[in-house]
């Protein structure tokens, strides 16, 4: 860019003819600096406009007052509430949060630490992506004494603390609600990747159909990546089996609404012929008919949690570092028409002998 | 935060016992300096664990390669969308994009005004918070020669390119599309905010009643803040008239979504008794039954435009400065079931008679 080179202490030093440091010192009301110095020093940078150095002044106390928050994307209803959770906090404190997305891309994850260390955030609150597998950028950050905390894709490779939902206990809570609903060939939606989270919610599945007693069918389990199409086509897939699933449970909200959509396109019930869960508690769960059962994460409470674990590290410092903690929220199943079988098919009933 | 002091090319200086001039030049690469004290230098600077100063190379060449967005909340998928658009582009040409929200809170604006700023951004792209009237911090930016560009929510009140879709004709045809499915009291949902988007969306609903020779009836036009709730309440408002309205437009998909809630929860039928249209598209609204009318505002196009811009006013840069101009895009009007008011009808009127 070729803007205007920026007016310096020792422009207005060469104007009054005296040196760069009384110059700086009397910008800063240091006290060995005479007042009528220091009304002159005003006067010359004001006619100059001189903008006083931010950065330097950054540089010299250390401090930016900027959190940075790397996610995978804002375009998730979960993610922009841990964000407005973190900056709650973070506000109150003068704290200002800027954010920077991955897209779940390696390389752009990597960058994405670089240019907020590049902006001088005091510290980083991240979730990561889903194909990173190496944490060399985030272990830089920590070697330059850059607090880091991570929330819901966490992993342990990392020394830092952690806050995340018990993803496996929502998965249970999940598929015990549809078994207790009467479903009895419950199938899983998930994702390839090694991210924690989608481990733990098929630990979840399996667990609860092990408890129940109903077999575990390997056909039943879908893996994709949990988007709209890829909900449809899973539900694709298993309409088309001879024997076909008479409930899914999701990892994701978007998975569920494909499956949704593919279910009633084919002229069957939802919750009769096919109940459907998913999780995240997106705000669209409430919009479709039915309305989508779900699993709720506290997103916002999550943020302020991460913060505050955030800002409780950022003070204790480097020197006396805070051993890493792991923090686990409980969340919630919010049960909608999309999973009420049981409920539905008395109804039907009901109906029919009118 | 009391992390440890960095190493600075003073520590080297002085364990080398050269100058830091020295040292400085020699991590530079400087042709006066004798390789073999670069080699020295740079084992002392690796010994030291000096990390070298990305902020002073910043300041040196005024670059950071990062550009900062403001919007008012990442939770709209129009503007995450926009925001991809523009790392589209941006990434391309190696820079990074990093995102502050102002959550429509003027304060809150300027303070990340100053967040970006002290995160040496290299500029600014901004959709501007409905609460905000004076724009003495985007003012602010440009006297330092930051280039800016906004999009969407603009103002003329600064002299900056600006990218925008045509709202009015959005608005017209939304409207247009309502009188030709046979709606004839069509009410509107709009903010009591000066944004010129709801003004222009205000406008395109008035003109194109007059065009049709449609009254315009006061009553029918709500202020709100376009929400879900708000939309709920709005309709139950419309709900209670003597003459309630057979069609409603809302200026936000939100409220339409919450006007759909309450029509269905009073038994009526959307579109037969009550069409229904949004502005925005976003993803939820395919997902309702039935779907949601509304209009497109090719957000990524959007982002990708602005990027443009953005980048041919930071090449030109402040000297050679270019004449601002005004981009407008065409709104897409996008017709799902909410709306079609005269084929659902006409389906009634088949059952019926048959």
């Amino acid at each position: 860019m070729s803007s205007k080179p920026k007016v310096t202490i020792h422009d207005i030093a060469e104007k009054l003819n005296i040196t760069a440091s009384t110059v700086s010192r009397a910008l800063n009301d240091h006290p060995r600096i005479s007042e009528a110095t220091k009304k002159t020093v005003l006067k010359a940078a004001k006619s100059l406009n001189y903008q006083p150095n931010n950065i330097a002044a950054a540089l010299r106390n250390g401090k930016s007052y900027i959190i940075g928050i790397i996610i995978p994307t804002v375009d998730r209803a979960f993610f922009a509430s841990v964000i407005r959770g973190v900056e709650e906090v973070a506000n109150k404190l003068n704290y200002k949060v800027i954010i920077s997305q991955s897209y779940d891309n390696y390389e752009k994850e990597v960058q994405t630490v670089d240019a907020l260390l590049s902006a001088r955030v005091d510290g980083i609150i991240a979730s990561i992506g889903k194909n990173t597998e190496n944490f060399d950028h985030y272990k830089r950050t920590q070697e330059k004494g850059i607090p880091l905390v991570l929330f819901d894709r966490t992993t342990d490779e990392l020394e830092v603390s952690q806050v995340m939902i018990d993803d496996y206990l929502g998965a249970y809570k999940v598929v015990e609600h549809l078994i207790k609903q009467g479903a009895r060939r419950i199938a899983h939606f998930t994702s390839p990747k090694k991210v924690s989270v989608f481990k733990e919610r098929l630990r979840g599945y399996v667990d609860a159909l092990r408890d129940y007693e109903i077999p575990f069918d390997e056909a039943l389990v879908i893996k994709s990546n949990l988007q709209l199409e890829d909900g449809r086509a899973s539900m694709e897939q298993l309409l088309a089996l001879s024997n076909p699933p008479d409930a899914v449970f999701s990892a994701s909200d978007y998975g569920a609404m494909g499956a949704m959509q593919v279910v009633k396109e084919k002229g069957l019930r939802v919750p009769q012929d096919v109940a459907l869960a998913g999780f995240g508690n997106e705000p669209f769960t409430s919009f479709s008919e039915p309305g989508l059962t779900t699993v709720d994460q506290f997103s916002l409470t999550m943020g302020r949690i991460t913060a505050e674990l955030f800002f409780e590290h950022f003070k204790a410092g480097t020197d006396k570092k805070l051993v890493p903690q792991k923090t686990v929220l409980k969340p919630e199943l919010v049960v909608r028409g999309s999973s009420l079988k049981a409920d539905a098919l008395k109804k039907d009933e009901a109906i029919k002998s009118n």
